[in-house]
């Protein structure tokens, strides 16, 4: 081991660990220079459809993975970004993590998944939930009903609705459905902090989970009498399952262990941060802390992350947490469930070889190319309004029983119409959850976007024309890994705060895209029709989404 | 010419014009046999995007046609269907043709096309506006409105909606749109009775399309008074464009003409029947027209029709007239715009190679690949519903401004799936017709399916599950040009009516599929949710399909 002098470079690295891939970055700690990065797309993917170790056919909705394949990120992009970074692996004094939420691990006392036990591999429940896993709507719908008539002091803090895709939901509907599993069960454990586990030794949750997904609010969670009430068995979940030492963000959760140390090449006893989600990481690694910078991590799904100085409820928010995206600020956060995802869904199950073949031709993606042949229509033209429902909706409405819709289509429609129906709805998707943000006090002032969206400027311009705001981009590709990183130096001591550290090491891309006022007008017109179809469907003018999912699961069962 | 003996068998020939292509069947008049066929896919095809003469656009819901290919079918699948057949052409004692309707060419006094005068060429309003032109919706509300504001008699008889397929809304579009070309057109012909035309040289109009589609009913049309209030330079529009002599169902309109002779190898001097329609014809070649049998002639759209002994108005249907499927009994029509068109949109649009290549493996078209990988889900376990208004909506709607819907999407739904519930909404649809003919005194006792769709097992046997009824289907692959040869057999004298001829000539299998009783009622459940929708989206809750034609509309002027 070599020592670092005072005038050595120092570096960090930053994992980012998506829904279907771990990328890590290693980043200059003087400057929040990015100097390589190196991606393992995970080899169990999401398994959605069937559980891959008996091929057996999962119910709707479910969604999950592999924990060992979080271990294989560590494995095998954290070396590789740092041998393509071209940099002594010696010189690298911190790693922080971010990861997708809320996705829960079953552990054992030792944090050993329960699917690694042979006797579970064949159950479901033994897999992590991941985020998207949307099954528990039942137990999320009885969560928010009785806290509602209970007046939990908590429930505002969530927008006066629990989701499904949180730690609470999925906790139950695993005792519900396996209890055997759930007794067997010693820590339910999000993925943020199951993977810091594997690189520290040591079991700490991070207090952004922990207030968004965990229910964690002013330091308690619900109390054991109202858990009781949804389920007798229920009723120590905190105690028994969920509770432990809380870290805060930017803080280092323990030291780099032997055997991380030889996993990652790293040297053994840097610093690791404590856990965070891919979201909220992005904020300082966009420089978009201040209160009303609203910063938009739009990949599969967009979680939106805004700072306010004022504490107050917004209808339907995923959540607001006291220092949940940086210490003394409210950190409030919403999202949108599908998005680059519902765009992927669309390109795999509904484009027809013949744009493929051309793409090909054109050396295209399918997706620029697509985009090449509908950019220049004008706006309406396609005579199409879809929802963005595909996954659900989890922001304002938070409810995983909602479903798509394309409104519109004729023998004359063309696919790359419905496609970019389908981006508009994402963007008026963004426009609802912006409009209400405004409309309870806390204004959005700025919108920064981050992800792997941001690449697509017919993308970016139409959000900005239908937001009717400028579009800034973080300038980076890998916001998130950067922000991990950031948090890396700060847990590191390289800093004083995440804040101070954003300042240096993050960078933004002002004002790239501005609407366009004619488009905007258009727009206009469209999204009130996105508007008056989002609250026919989402808010009980016709509750036929959720009777076609219950149909669905007896025809199914 | 040789002399026909009394014992030699005798032949008629049926020629019937779809939307794509002209069939010719040759049939034994003695017992119906159907000796041989032959098809010609219409050069021109349809032109919905640009006309071909010009290579440019044609604005929304515009559906063109060029005469010159029906004609051609008479010089190529005519004589192709006589040699394969194998018979003498001598033997051939009558012609009959059925076409689609309202389909209109708009010709100079001598019956040429105006879109053959080179001078006219380039104008889209010089070409035949195919049944599924919608473009003329605007002057369809008009006509409605205004009748039902003066309570026109004969508005009842089209079940109080008047449809911008038919002849007048088509005719007014042509006035107001291109005045020019309006002035120069001495006939606005039916299609049907064109073809008839270029056959004998003699122009007669038929009394199917006349009473359904030319709004003439009990020896009138519309008066003077009502259409100059509709637009002053339509006031002429009966006396100077549309008004004819009248032939009837069965009745010869004329003899072979030397020409027709020439190009079709036939006798100069035959018996050529009076014009009519697909649908119609079929009633009595699938022996079917009793009061209560209710006919469907499936292909890219559906036609209902049924006879009666009574007179009533069934809310939303296309029409009834006083013979006008066979002489003494009230004909009804129904139908539906959009139903293989939907099929073929969805192949062609949305549907990835992967499907194609499996479905060549297998040796499958992609229908019946598609159909094999859907057919033994359980009902609703798609979780979907759609609307099959993608060409809009002929019945009970009347609103071609109706646009496709498809609610339920999720990022696990498969591309088989949607295709099953556009399936689905096409039964549905039907469901509302024979609820509508049922409620109002003219109730539907026997369902009997003709035309290409009968073919699809699986859609026969949703349709006989979502109706609750046995499905019958005609014993021809040929339908409509069966029943055109069995009018050209009654013209020719070899019977004396078009019901003593089908009883010989036509063919029927009984209840070739009935329902399934647990399917049909999770169809019961899915179907309540058809009907909210359809009425949400079709009867004024929500006029968002309105709205998005006039977006479209003015985008892309």
């Amino acid at each position: 081991m070599t020592e670092k002098s005072e005038t050595q470079e120092s570096y960090v690295i930053g994992v980012d660990y998506g829904t279907l891939s771990g990328r890590a970055v290693v980043v200059r700690v003087s400057d929040g220079a990015e100097l390589g990065s190196a991606v393992l797309e995970y080899p169990h993917a999401v398994m959605d459809t069937t559980l891959a170790a008996t091929g057996k056919r999962l119910p709707p909705d479910w969604a999950l993975q592999v924990p060992q394949d979080y271990v294989d990120v560590l494995k095998s992009a954290v070396p590789e970004a740092v041998k393509i970074a071209g940099i002594d692996p010696a010189a690298v004094i911190g790693i922080g993590t971010d990861f997708t939420a809320c996705t829960m691990v079953p552990t054992l006392a030792d944090g050993t998944p329960l699917n690694e036990l042979p006797e579970y591999a064949d159950r479901p429940h033994a897999y992590v939930k991941l985020w998207k896993h949307h099954a528990a709507q039942a137990q999320a719908d009885r969560i928010t009903e009785l806290a509602a008539s209970r007046g939990e002091s908590w429930l505002p803090r969530y927008g006066g609705l629990i989701s499904s895709e949180w730690e609470f939901a999925k906790g139950l509907q695993l005792l519900e459905e396996d209890p055997e599993l759930y007794q067997k069960m010693d820590h339910w454990v999000e993925a943020a902090d199951w993977i810091v586990w594997q690189l520290t030794g040591e079991y700490v949750r991070n207090a952004c989970t922990a207030g968004y997904k965990g229910i964690y609010q002013d330091g308690q969670y619900p109390s054991r009498d109202y858990l009781a009430l949804l389920n007798p068995d229920f009723a120590d979940f905190v105690e028994t399952k969920v509770e432990h030492r809380i870290g805060q963000l930017g803080d280092a959760a323990g030291r780099l262990s032997a055997q991380a140390a030889e996993w990652t090449g790293l040297r053994e006893g840097i610093a690791v941060a404590v856990g965070n989600v891919d979201a909220h990481v992005a904020a300082p690694a966009a420089r978009a802390v201040q209160p009303g910078q609203m910063v938009a991590i739009m990949g599969t799904s967009t979680c939106h992350v805004m700072n306010s100085d004022q504490l107050v409820e917004v209808p339907g928010m995923c959540g607001v947490v006291d220092g949940g995206i940086v210490a003394g600020l409210y950190g409030y956060e919403a999202g949108q469930s599908g998005v680059g995802d519902i765009f992927a869904w669309y390109v795999q199950n509904q484009v027809p070889s013949g744009y493929y073949e051309a793409a090909e031709e054109a050396d295209l993606s399918i997706h620029q190319y697509l985009t090449s042949l509908i950019q220049d229509q004008p706006v309406g033209g396609h005579g199409l309004v879809a929802l963005d429902w595909h996954s659900g909706n989890r922001s304002v409405l938070v409810d995983h029983e909602l479903s798509g819709v394309v409104v519109g289509t004729t023998l004359t429609t063309r696919t790359e119409e419905v496609y970019r129906a389908l981006f508009e709805a994402t963007a008026f998707g963004t426009r609802v959850i912006v409009e209400t943000f405004n409309a309870s006090g806390v204004p959005v002032t700025e919108f920064i976007v981050a992800g792997g969206l941001q690449k697509n400027p017919f993308l970016m311009q139409t959000y900005s024309n239908i937001l009717r705001m400028p579009i800034s981009t973080i300038a980076s590709d890998q916001g998130p890994a950067l922000g991990s990183a950031i948090h890396a130096a700060v847990a590191a001591g390289a800093y004083a705060d995440v804040r101070a550290a954003g300042e240096v090491m993050g960078k933004l891309h002002k004002n790239v895209f501005t609407p366009d006022e004619k488009a905007a007008e258009a727009y206009d017109r469209l999204f009130a029709e996105y508007r008056e179809l989002h609250d026919y469907f989402g808010r009980g003018g016709n509750d036929v989404m959720h009777r076609l999912r219950q149909l669905k699961r007896e025809a199914l069962a």
